[in-house]
């Protein structure tokens, strides 16, 4: 449930892109009273995402708007289903319609890849997850377009977990050194990830005590090495985490070979619309 | 050149949501005054959309950073194309880089599709341009990548043109009705488009004086038809514009039945991110 | 109808000015729980406009106000009429009487004397329309209320239609150069407007293929020989628009010229305010 | 000296509206590095106020502008001054000219209007003031160009100053409980003023304590019973305010009944914008 | 009573901190429309103050919330006391409880510290008051506290009363230079303060005019001194604030000395918060 | 290093408190150049924060202020120390003092109880954090300061840990399924932690997976004896937080139990301001 205040946020700025002082094609054309129903149709089939913030746009226009949700986020829609009925001022439907489908299409995109991905995971023991490669401005609908989706959340911002790249190992001299230095200041919620390129890097991790080691860029036979030797060698459940050109076409071989969890930078940079449209009775 | 204004809210908000209240991962690992060169490189081929707003990032995060561009926006990229060195506080570098890979990654791909649609019309007179269809709290830099590919801009929003759909229409009773009503309204600076689904509706929206006639999901033929009529009967040139369902691959052929200009949605509510990557020497 | 996060935007402004943290006079006056009913009264006569953003301030203030409406936006007033009877907590009504006033006088102001000059232009066929000379923060409300005195509104900003001006000619050239330079690039639902100065500049400009032509401080003669040449040579309608020092006393004169469209910048940027007052019962 | 993150709200809400996203006249005009001088010049004679919020609407759009001032606030203009050469960026001059117009000319036009009220007074002892019958969003600016014309600023707002009207001390009994009610409450700072309509509850407000007393509305005669009375009766120097319908033409006649100060509501909700252009050298 | 737009935005910056994009906890644990009762305890005495700012931290997360108030600001409290019933979704008490708490908490610490030092002066004629040493961005609530505290407020700001400290004097040369300075221009509303080390600053300030003198950092015997100077050679009421390291402990003798008021940073900079307790049925 | 856009919102907001529309005590009284040289004088031992935040200030307010740091956050000041000295315009030196003073002196007092609590603990292996017990909008500059003390930072917020507390665990029935239902759900970088109140509910919470436990008020017996359970059980470390009217005189104690970390609400809630001057030259 994503707070109102960061959905209002979002509404109301592209409000300002889309109405932004008057919609002159409605101003002058409807009787001030009128009131019509529409109602939201599946183009494609996909998965819901974004039902209350396509509410949310015509409630903040006009607060006697009134809606019936035929399903929640999360449903599975074949194209044809009818996903909501909803009546309010004519103007504010017109006024509203746009912004209100630039997000939930772009939602629904987001969910429906990600849903892909999980059902190409089936079985497989292996979860997906996001990145920090998200729109400016949508990262908190976008993460929670992902869950919706069956993925998991990677961390939401630089403030919430660490990860070490090479360039923060290098600026250290080495993965131990940058974990040590790293560990011995945060706070005790939060959990080290650290980023490995080859088996060496892996080890190395794993000897400075990463919370979570990120296989980045390797190869099959590369990530069943790495797996085989951390589940071997730690003490403790060590998450290993494929990075790296994963689709919804390889992701299923990339499991196999027994990482946690698949990050894919394209579920949120690189959406496709799901086609849906709202029509006037 | 977007505003400052909006290119730094735009910033800001996107900071916020990446680097939040402290970079947990730099925060204990650099010393105050370390600084680090980096590069961009193209990994790619494209058209650069985004390289000022790229920067911006980092300028807004500390005013020391310098930067020498390699080129700017609308150039082709081919893979390999270094972009842009620049300087700055290595913990400011680092925190910047997503929130200003995001913002140009995303503005190149924009402006990339674009261009290809742009190639495909080469020599066919028609243009191509963009619509509302666009992702919240970003329209004025997608916008300005689409102008950067070599596109146009159609109506910014609901405020700046008039656009009457079928909606509108049915209020009304009929096309005429509804742009004399508008038309007796609306100021002296703003141009009314109809949209149409076939000939009659055409021309209906010749007779009412529509500055511009939108050929909806209309066929080949059909276009071909509405082009041959306004050419014959209009006094003036009257727009034609064909949107739906078009890409870069049937863009010609639409292009060759003799609309004006056509619209996209894909070309901002689907967008592909360009793979660009920063570098640290 | 403008949308309400632009007026409850102006409110809240208005209100941090007037009301800022607490209001000493009625803190420590009234009990908690005390109502009272108030009604507005005109004091002279003139057009309505705001009654709307007049309730809605108190509305901001505590929903539980309750409004009678006797009139809307648009209405003719004669001195004594009253406008709106109304309820609320006696603090509330206090506190924003003067931010409702100060917004509903200036508004019916603007109203008022956009009427003045409609009624002087009564069957010349020409209309009124304002400019972007607005006071700042105030101009969709100011627009607003030009279409409420019968006005029509000009160009809202930079972003929506083009007006070449001589500074930007100079930079060109010629009136041909600069049009052909920018209509190559603006999107299909752009207007192009040149203001001119002489018919040696208007000849110009309808042949640069502008849109709107603006008669920018000419003579009366001059602007008959400027209607008389567009009206004789150009193919399809082109609006003339007269333009500099006009008044409600001269404006019938300047609009038997011919001219399409007479713009006062004295509508937004020299308002007196009308005098109604708010009293309680 | 308005603190910049007044004046710098103000500014960018007002090129939010005029400029929008994208300047389309001068966009594909000028050539990126293009810059241009410009100069004010005075079309009317008038009182200086603003001339460092006009520079600084050019400071944010590009900060590379620089500015030869030739006089300040408060200076007295001729028809024909030059008030100032500046330099910049072409697109940036022509982008802020509408703005900065816009702001300069309303502050002048308070600031010329108030000094044609001091001068009248001059000799009288009597000063004159503002009032909070401002426009919204422009309080702060509005009262500076009193100030800057010569007058003295009445209280900000509710929270700076208590004055007891007749709806506040209907709903106390009395004009003595009702002062004696704040008096117990309200900070040491803060100065308690009542309004009157009659000697009688001129009498009584001096009575109760009252730090300042308002004439409203009072006939010349009543003003100067009502001076006498409260200079014979006063233990200690109170301020009388004189109130409604004062212009130029009759505050000397006003003032010279003895009160301390006129308050003139239409030095800011009537203001004549003054005639000021800003050309390209 | 603190206007909404105040509250509201303090609540809505507190829950971005706190909430910020969603509740991790709550947002997988209860059926999405699970409710819960939840009430207030007193953990220790003391007066109430913010009851009104902690419900609408829950209307603001939901406005199905509904509250039933025990008593209300002002309220002194035993150990033990329930303040407040409400109830409404289980995962909005969770996500505002934290939010709500830090609030009520801090203000209830301040109403009780202020309360003390009320007591302590009973009966000796002389008030309390705070300072503007308070925390940014909570002035307005802090204030509010002090005043259901039973104490009065100073000003609240440069903009709204003169205090002229020792800088201010050294800068004009005398206490007789920088009254008459700032009384030639100042509205007639604003009360000037001077602040006085020794009993010949109080005689210049007295001699100034000054509306109120500040005795800062006096011995007792100073002070006495002073007010028995002032109350011999003013003509009229002069306030006497006596500053400087004063506490509930030393009030009753300063106050003993015939100043009129007494100040107290500490009231608003080092608050210690109140043991409140929230929990559910 | 906190981000820019957060010192500056916090500063600007208390500005916009403070400073308000004009400093009506400097207006008037200083000569536009005039210059003064100020100094940071600290009249109690402490540790520093703020520094960088206390000259932004002056900075925001005018750009042309300049500053000597004698030391940085985290240094030890003795009584008489100069922290820094710093030259501006003198009417910005005395409108920025109370702001810059409020910020600065609250931040050390945070950073130096802290500091007080981890000498306690020195030796003891154990450290000490902070909570959500925040003052409304200062959080991110609280848990600055907490670090600057020696302290490390709990959670920021809900959306970055879990901590599952009574209420939490009675919705679900057993710690066991609380845990496991968030597990199942959450990102692979949250940490979850559970609330115990005796040794019963550490055993459930070891068994059921928690990353951290918290001891909640418990006694020193019952915290040694789950250090113990812990300890022999866990096959990899479970961190162990004391939490509950914890003190700098009691922390030594407790952390000789055994716990890995102390959470001390008061660090936060309950600040004493640092006595630090400013002064003039």
């Amino acid at each position: 449930m994503i707070p109102n205040y960061i959905t209002d946020d979002v509404i109301t700025r592209a409000l300002r892109e889309d109405v932004h002082y008057l919609d002159l094609s409605c101003e002058y054309l409807f009787a001030p009273g009128a009131r019509s129903r529409a109602y939201l149709l599946a183009k494609a089939p996909g998965v819901l995402c974004g039902i209350e913030v396509f509410c949310r746009v015509f409630r903040l226009l006009d607060e006697s708007c009134t809606f019936d949700l035929k399903c929640g986020d999360g449903a599975r829609l074949a194209k044809g289903d009818v996903l909501l009925e909803f009546d309010g001022p004519t103007t504010v439907l017109l006024q509203g319609e746009r912004t209100a489908l630039n997000l939930l299409q772009h939602l629904c995109g987001i969910a429906t890849a990600t849903s892909e991905v999980v059902q190409a995971l089936e079985g497989t023991g292996a979860t997906v997850c996001d990145t920090r490669k998200t729109l400016p401005g949508l990262r908190a609908l976008q993460k929670y377009a992902v869950a919706c989706g069956g993925g998991r959340n990677h961390r939401y911002n630089l403030s919430d977990g660490v990860m070490l790249k090479d360039n923060h190992i290098d600026a250290c001299g080495s993965i131990e050194a940058a974990v040590a230095r790293v560990r011995a200041k945060v706070g005790h919620m939060v959990k080290i990830e650290v980023e490995t390129r080859d088996l060496a890097e892996v080890r190395q991790a794993l000897a400075a005590g990463a919370d979570v080691i990120m296989l980045d860029n390797m190869t099959l036979d590369q990530m069943r090495e790495a797996v085989a030797w951390v589940r071997a060698n730690a003490s403790a459940h060590v998450w290993l985490e494929a990075s790296g050109d994963i689709t919804a076409q390889n992701a299923r071989r990339v499991a196999k070979t027994g990482v946690d969890i698949l990050s894919l930078g394209a579920l949120t940079h690189s959406v496709r619309a799901m086609n849906i449209s709202m029509k006037l009775r």
